[in-house]
């Protein structure tokens, strides 16, 4: 593969939210940070021609492709940028790296650990030939995460003892909303533990640096049917009934303890319940030196207790992660003009064109991707066994 | 029994930590409510009669017994406050109880079930004489608690779909910390879980009216040798080892996932090993129609998310707990004049002598003392087993 | 004077909210601390003899007076507490002196400059016979606040730049509420600024160790007109109309603006129309090393930002002033259980009854009651003439 | 001036901080929102050419010009944005205006009272034939702010009695940071009174649809000398003395007290001294019926009091800003997901690209612009005369 001059030309499969986000990350990442490659937004891929043509208007794509294999098969694009639901990730992300394209591929790296598992192998495979990949954990941009990692590292936590963790969302609390595709097992392949509990699985394990060894937990589906959406009473098919309801085949919610192989003991929780909140992601790790403290709610902020500190004085610092030294955001505003929740996509994309560009293995790679898949696969395991499950090492 | 008059004459066993919240409680608790009983601090009973009279002195109470059979044999006693370390509860409580005293018995109820199950007996018969019985979970009576309880019997919270519970200290997070007698299973019955657990295990199950079906979780011991306490260095007979330093012999941190009865996916975490976090109780409850969340760090605040506001202005409320609508309140001082820790004892005692007064059961009983006592024992179990347990109803 | 064995018996005139208040700190006290004189609840004093001696069995007081003339003329009085409304304090508190009582009086010191500066005279000559006096501002002895004046004096904040006060209450937004004494002058003296205004103007003193040099304000009266209270329609004689409404005759809100001596710039504000804040005392003080915050409303936390911490760590610590090394805390419960609103009290008895114990004048002195008083009528005065009015030295 | 097609062609002069925010708005507004007119990123202006090519590059301008003449001249321009310090505004602004160019002018819009008024009859001119100006207060359009005014509007703050607002800021209370322009009075115009406190006068009166009357305050400089920038001894001429230090001749902060018309008083503080707040612009009104408060270190929030909640469960409820029936939100990401410092330039944008295509007046308009310079020069005013000064109306 070889690069236009300097540029970067990329492929998106998918355009709707993560699409959009994506697409805002190729626009903005090099007019902050010197890259050193130039990403070029050539195509964007969709089933339906006018829909993509108008989204690639919007979102600022020069061209379109019909069908992922018609962009896979383009010489001028260099990157695959996957953004389709989990069930399409495995087919679409390991013909990439067939094709030699590099592959940035949105979380969960796939639906089942099966599919996860023949995505790592292709990633492998084609790294040898300079190929790289890596999914899309965008939470690990938002700096004040970064700096949690970094303070994790440089020691001031100490031993870890604790981690907390809880993904609380509420938007279907309602049991009269409505069926969409992400609580269909078929395409979504899991409820809130993939979808959000994954985010949390991943965090934990790069904040601390650490991995989950065993589970056991619990997954609930309190609403077991719901209405079908008015467009598509045949979208689900073989679901729906006769009252025009159709039955929720992912859970609501999941629960599960954790050990982690460095000895902390851990505690999480995703759910689409937790009413009146919206998108919290709260993170506690709590070690012999200090502890960490995180809400994504709040986004800007960690909260630090340094034992380190005279008892008299010692407390948890509200960190506004907005200086210069912290990661991402010399790039950016003055101290405490905040970042928002797309500049995660940003980071990302700044990670993984600098990576690409100096020969580097991305991170998270697709086996990253496979680990988080295999504690998801064990939780789900542990709620059907009522037992504890290891998770290979 | 007679009254004297109309007063209640006590008769307290222990004068500890706890034993200056209780004396604080019965001082006070007729200087801002109308009892239709006045407490009489009678004596205090202690096995060191130099410190018990010290301690009645300082404390308030108007003699002295060096042990609490003596005690239960004055003729002049109506109730006997409990106020020792667990291994002694049931002793002492069942034979007040058999001599026709009132008891109030601190938390936890018993150190094994076997041991509370026997004080249950002994209560309900008893209670035959009109002799009431009472264990000791003040926090119950918090202000902001009794308005959590409130609000979930009055169905503004709906069905509870999530009930998460942390008990989160950090007193012995340094491993040169001595081995207290809390630290050792003889004394103490059990670690964190117990001590603090046993909190938000009856919290949760009295904010929600709502008990815990069956549970698994995972009792730790982060920091398994200590040294032994400067001043008894043979307190804790057969622990020392050869350098000084003893066997901790409780869990330092336990976590367990419940279903409650009706049907609330629950996650519990008692700890003493939280770095920076002092005595946070949290609590939060999340249901069809809204949720609530407290923090004992900042005790008079109760957060309720009323789902029935309108999307545009929904939003956790603060409500500070200092209105006199809400509980207990109406007798202390004008709004936003917080009330403390010791409050909640003044509160029990308020409680406790209304009901004895009314020939009514005070709550909680040694009954409900119990079955917080067989969730312990199922977690504990659980922690062995690896699997849940089931707690009968 | 002398002492009955080590004793210090008091008499207490008043007994409403203050003197609950009081009443509790005498009780207490000397159940936690170690005092060199054992407080005696001798007598209360009120005009009513029925409503006296109700408040004198329920808040403990031992014996009644229906004058504080005739609670003065008690030999076995040593000390008089005067919690009655400011217009009475400079008559009572000058007579009690005159009689070698020493005296505790409630603030503001007095209703007026004048009255304030007979009563500093009076305690001056007072003083030269052994007798102390003191003014009640009681939050200064809140942990937090402590720990905040100990930081300022320790150099942690530096050269302080800006002094940030507001005492925000809203108990009578609603305009129907009706006229009670504190909005009356004559009763009152002032509204806001002399009731709520004046916690603040010694607060910030206080802490900063500094005082305020010149002032510019500004008062409001947003409801001129209440209704007069159902059971006193001539209580308030000559403010009646016909209609049964009466004439608000003190200020709802006050603000001004101060420069300190040392230099920093102050911005305060008192008010009773801050709708949802009920007892909010928020002091902010920004110095050349650091920055300090305090809220009443969370009355256990100082937020302390050390300007010294590195960058990319610093941020506000929340401190939870439970600490044993934090004042007067070590006399009380263990970390994380949090101290309410009348613990202030309890303090103010300690030092008062230490520093009487060991012939040390107490503080804040007569003197210091007078310099607050001089702000207040600095800041009335200049909302009067919109001008700057400087305050004597 | 014609559309060339349904473009909006935009020529800017300045390419630093606020040119970078303003690049990054004309950018990404139409990926987001429909707007009626496609902005195109005509030129950049700057004085020195390898610089201004290098800023049209990374910003993604399509052309430069190294005067703003030049850029005025050109007939292809329909817009000038106005992102120069302030001493320029004035001169570049009407000179567009003239030649029929839409203006956007950044805040303040000027540095002199007279400079505005000016500026304000250009555009007064101008209008008449169908030519737009706009004045950049941004902070309007973040969507937490947007939502207080609807409050407002909406009746649910009832009459308005306290305005509360500070805008707090700590990048120079290091006395060693280097003397900038913004330091400089000939150049900035005014310190932070000018720079911030602007902000916090347009936010209030915006919030309030009210005006300031009457102001009284103080403009302190608290660090009379700095050193001069390393790179530009020279750069301020006439202010270097011999120890390469020069004077600051702005203030440091300022402090003012005010009425509004509408009868609220208002507290109002500007500062880059408060040590440990980055960016806290902090707002709070108090009504006859509720209350809000905002932080923009925490800008996607906003705390709303509603009086008309029953006392027990009425508490400040935050408000995450980000359902869709928050003001811009629907066109961003789900609820919860936050939005940043930069998403209100674009929503700017997005609302004087729809007035002009609407033929309709933006707002804040120059003349808005003014009557803030009016309050402005009236504190300034006043911190000389020692009086209040009234605005006229």
């Amino acid at each position: 593969m070889t690069f236009e001059h300097d540029t970067l030309s990329v492929g998106m499969v998918g355009y709707a939210f993560m699409g959009a986000a994506h697409s805002q990350a190729w626009r903005n990442a090099p007019r902050y940070f010197d890259l050193p490659l130039r990403p070029r937004m050539s195509a964007v891929a969709g089933r339906d021609q006018a829909k993509v043509t108008a989204a690639a208007a919007r979102l600022g794509w020069e061209s379109t492709e019909t069908s992922w294999q018609a962009l896979i098969a383009r010489d001028d694009i260099d990157l695959i940028d996957v953004c389709t639901p989990g069930d399409t990730h495995a087919e679409i992300a390991i013909a990439a790296l067939e094709a030699g394209k590099h592959v940035l591929c949105e979380k969960p790296l796939a639906n089942t650990v099966e599919e996860a598992e023949a995505m790592v192998a292709a990633a492998e495979k084609a790294r040898a030939n300079g190929v790289r990949s890596m999914v899309g954990f965008t939470y690990r941009r938002v700096p004040a995460i970064g700096l949690a990692r970094q303070l994790v590292a440089a020691g001031r936590i100490g031993t870890i003892h604790h981690v907390r963790a809880q993904y609380l969302q509420d938007w279907i609390v309602d049991p009269e909303a409505p069926l969409s595709w992400r609580l269909d097992k078929a395409k979504a392949g899991s409820g809130a533990l993939g979808d959000i509990g994954a985010h949390i699985v991943d965090l934990t394990q790069y904040i601390t640096g650490d991995t989950i060894a065993t589970v056991t937990g619990r997954l609930e589906t309190f609403v077991k049917e719901r209405p079908l959406p008015a467009e598509s009473h045949t979208g689900l098919s073989g679901t729906a009934d006769a009252t025009g309801r159709g039955e929720v085949t992912v859970d609501d919610a999941a629960a599960f303890l954790a050990h982690f192989r460095g000895g902390a003991l851990g505690v999480f929780e995703a759910t689409r319940f937790a009413n009146g909140r919206k998108n919290a992601i709260r993170i506690e790790i709590n070690g012999s030196r200090g502890s960490l403290a995180f809400d994504f709610e709040d986004m800007n902020v960690l909260h630090f207790f340094d034992g380190d500190d005279d008892s008299a004085t010692a407390g948890f610092r509200r960190i506004l992660a907005t200086e210069p030294d912290h990661p991402y955001v010399a790039a950016w505003w003055p101290p405490g003009h905040l970042l928002g929740y797309e500049h995660g996509f940003t980071h990302q994309v700044v990670d993984l064109v600098t990576d690409i560009a100096k020969g580097l293995d991305p991170a998270p790679s697709f086996a990253d991707g496979l680990q988080v898949q295999r504690v998801l696969a064990a939780v789900e395991a542990s709620s059907l066994s009522s037992a504890w499950q290891d998770i290979p090492a």
